[in-house]
């Protein structure tokens, strides 16, 4: 990452609500506050890394707008209201700087089919394959060695990341990010169990993703057995999820890495899942419900609840049982106790 | 999906044990029954959804043969001994129109070893690879960006989808379908402790596919340290499963997403495994045994047993304690009084 | 595999303390103990086993030096310090036919950007990528259908499997492995919660992978949010991995399939980690701790410590906390008899 700011541009990007210090030096990089070198930015996006600010050696750093101390020589703090947004907003000019703008056009070791319709403005990179009847909207951009297979539809401003696959006849709206390896629309796994043997339950619907959705790397979206599996708009899912078929996610959802969801499951909006959180079939999850990560879910929870473990309770229920499990050794040993001492008292009342 | 039956079709598809009411306009569309519009397909698969039955909009539902009431004006009910299984073969005819059978041959833009031997029946689609001495069976068909690796074979009429990969050596039997980004036959994750260093031990056997076997998205399947890792006939696995060198997997096993079995385990024959439940290395689980999702397994577990938790036991156990572990914080209370009732008639009697 | 060596061969490939018996027919594969038959070579590599060697068909056996029994006729055994390591050599010979050293060059059907720089001694196989201000390092390969991205660095002598991908900027050591599908640098999950929406921070940092790394099939590092997601030298990862952004993983650590770590969290050298173990963000592993399969650890743990269980405890105690959770049933029945009990005593001292 190539980065050079100078303490002006800084200051002009985040807007701080003062400042104290100053760094005449430019910034040319981004760092932890305990790993961060003289030339270097940091900041306090976690309370718990307090005590590293003194200590620090970067140049710029961002702080909360209640932090007491005092910079070094040639250290400038910038008091802001949100220092982990305020250097969100510095990432995202490195970020044009670091992913341009692709040309626009179709690289000619690309597979396209005739019939396929590829906005002009849209880029689609080396050896992407677009199949027959599929259409990418204006300005996407198909990086390389992506697959958008038959009658497939691609919104417009979305982007997809090397090898990531769309089968056929699966919908994705505008600005969708699609990181590496991403499958979107395998078939659903259904068998029906004839005569000793699992026969094919055919999947014959498809995968549709709203406006603004993110996709991590290799999670994979199975295709309904009929109608739709559909993931709301704004919803951000991590790396390695799963969704099976005819899943309905609500919009502005967050499911994180390794989360997997059973078939014909409803999130309502908002739902917050932790990683590695496993949740069964035809179950609903009301709206800004959260789960623990690994959590276990079974049966519906109830809107704007928290739960944890498996299967899966009230999150302080659990902590709490958590606690009184670890002492189970000692709660024997209290019943052995008093069985003897009630034995002991039967004996001498005899 | 594009869908056009008209009512006496499906009526044909289905072979009813008996026929209520009348539709008398065209079916293009599958719904779950509470989306259903008119114009469109339902069915009561699962006793849990009764009651959406009379509310449905659908103009054809399939029902099974004891359901009682009666349909709307313009409805038609179909009494069928297993509605999923009927919807099933409807979906199949969709299927073929939605998955037309690819034209015979290979796609110029693959690159095919010179000594590669592919099948005249078979499809090489857009920017595969297949290497040195390859085989590819009667009517398979690898759709695009596959990947079949030296002497690997594939047998007569499977399906590699999008980004399928096949390790050199791999063997794949007749109708195996791999799912996009499925990888066959990667290294197992073998060291020796030599050092300090992780020394790999090298892994030259390989993974052997039966027959009618299906492989769901980015699931990953070792090569065996020597030998073979296998997979038995007909049996199915999800997306995102992991399996280890030298397992062996018997036939028509069930292994839903997630799921991870380390190295040299066996599954006999019918196993079913839930979701993320994970398996330890070298033990056996008995034919016919089930695990429910993210069970923990570690040791042997006996054919035809059904177990749960971590680590797993007995189902019905396992269910026991867990509602007995949500009454924890009330035992510890019972206990707590207990203690003081009985120094509270110490104190008394002395 | 095709495999054939003379019991000479093998004799001095795996120079033993002392041998019994002999045998005079070429050894021309490989199988466990109870598999092998005559003309293979097997090995005691796990006590487990050893009951099965007596019954073994296998024509040469590779056993400890305490092994006391005595072969059949034709049966060569060969007593060696460590039979899995001695296996081992046997299989790297093997290994160095199943997988010769490609030719280097580049294939005509790579598209390779202008600026990139690709050592004359590397191989870039077919349909691979290779962006703009690239750098691949002397006799490394990428095998097929590979990606690297802008400004990526790979080292000298690494090998990336067929569809791996390296995105943008991110750094490979030498002799670094990638096995099929493995994602290098694919975005950070994270998120700003703004009026109702989740706005993507954005991920600028990179991956960077010490030497002698290897990363199984499909998993998933993600680039750090700013400066580095790092693994340290000789660190092995098995398949289906998440590792996220700004996470330190130190050297010589052992993360088994399925391990999911959040984000910041640091690894110290030495870490072992089960399958499916989940990790909280922020937090720090010591030096040479180990976790159990399945295990959830959201807060530090100390060097050397062994641990297990969700959430994870010590190793011993959560043994020992199992198996008192399956006495539970009894043990409300012994609370509930003491309640009795104690019932009755009033009852008949009042």
């Amino acid at each position: 990452m190539q980065v050079s700011f100078s303490a002006q541009e800084i200051t002009e990007i985040v807007r701080p609500k003062s400042a104290k210090g100053a760094c005449d030096r430019p910034v040319q990089g981004i760092a932890a506050l305990a790993e961060a070198k003289a030339g270097e930015l940091s900041f306090l996006g976690n309370a718990k890394y307090k005590t590293e600010v003194p200590g620090t050696a970067a140049s710029v750093v961002l702080l909360p707008p209640d932090y007491a101390g005092e910079p070094k020589a040639g250290q400038l703090f910038l008091l802001v209201e949100n220092p982990s947004a305020a250097l969100a907003r510095i990432c995202s000019r490195i970020e044009q700087a670091l992913w341009p703008k692709p040309a626009p056009g179709i690289h000619p070791s690309a597979a396209v089919a005739a019939d396929a319709t590829v906005d002009p403005t849209a880029t689609v990179g080396p050896l992407c394959v677009i199949e027959s009847g599929a259409t990418i909207g204006a300005g996407s951009h198909l990086q390389a060695q992506v697959f958008v297979g038959r009658e497939a539809r691609i919104g417009a401003g979305s982007w997809l990341m090397p090898g990531a696959i769309v089968a056929a006849e699966c919908v994705l709206g505008n600005r969708v990010r699609l990181q590496p390896g991403v499958v979107i629309g395998s078939d659903g796994f259904g068998y029906e169990f004839v005569q000793g043997r699992h026969e094919k339950v055919p999947q014959v619907g498809n995968v549709e993703i709203g406006d603004d959705v993110e996709i991590g790397a290799n999670s994979t979206l199975d295709r309904a057995r009929f109608s739709r599996t559909s993931i709301g708009e704004g919803t951000k899912i991590d790396n390695l999820v799963q969704i099976a078929h005819n899943v309905k996610v609500g919009r502005h959802c967050l499911l994180c890495s390794q989360v997997g969801i059973s078939g014909s499951t409803t999130l309502e909006d908002y739902v917050v899942l932790g990683g590695q959180a496993g949740i069964g079939g035809h179950i609903t999850l009301g709206k800004g419900m959260k789960a623990g990560g690994q959590a276990g879910i079974t049966s519906d929870v109830a809107p704007g609840s928290f739960v944890n473990g498996t299967p899966a309770i009230p999150y302080l229920l659990e902590r709490k049982i958590a606690v009184l499990q670890q002492r189970l050794p000692d709660l024997f040993r209290r019943v052995d106790a008093l069985e003897s001492q009630l034995m002991d008292a039967k004996k001498s009342s005899s």
